[in-house]
């Protein structure tokens, strides 16, 4: 099973039991990472029909079309699924931050030992 | 509440249900997302003491010191985490291939309307 998976050219997405996957984007000029969010099976149809990366928001339990009300949208050039399909990959151009904070992506901060955060300026690349 | 976790500098991971978190791998050096993988408290910690990234699996149900049979391990540069602390971006020098299929990343499929897959050469950057 898990070696068709690898090798297949037919798309089998393993949502989790709520019915979402992880959808990390990425910046495909800068490859800064820039968020992680969640697709429904219709937030990825919305996603590859449109070329505009959707998401499904958990928080207000509705389809999520980046960037519809603070106009950062992610224009999808490509969109790639991990080895076991229960991961996605979009290779995205984003339009201003990518984080709701106005950070330029949503990993702003590190991670200490002793549980402490450090805010970088540098976001995922180094 | 989001505010706090998005502005404090305290750890405050948000595990979900089963008490993890994703965790995506990106190598420090070319940029390139690699992984998506899981991390409980425990792997956290394990990683953060150890600098080598150490995840759980889920289809084990035990702690995944990342190379440990295959050798390919992934030292840890720097761990990120992103605004609402539910997702973590760890930073790696990634030893071999990545992905257990022997492909560099385990994005190697491109997802295409109608279903279908391809395989690319070139994994996460363009």
């Amino acid at each position: 099973m898990a070696q068709a998976l690898e090798a297949t050219d037919q798309l089998s997405v393993r949502y989790n039991a709520e019915g979402l996957i992880p959808a990390v984007a990425q910046d495909v000029r800068s490859g800064r990472v820039l968020m992680l969010a969640w697709m429904n099976a219709e937030a990825l149809a919305a996603t590859l029909a449109s070329g505009r990366a959707t998401y499904w928001s958990r928080s207000r339990s509705a389809l999520w079309r980046k960037g519809e009300t603070s106009g950062h949208i992610q224009k999808v050039v490509r969109v790639l699924i991990d080895c076991d399909q229960d991961s996605l990959l979009l290779l995205v151009e984003q339009s201003g931050p990518a984080c709701h904070t106005g950070a330029q992506d949503c990993f702003y901060r590190e991670v200490l030992p002793q549980g402490v955060l450090r805010r970088t300026g540098e976001g995922s690349m180094q």
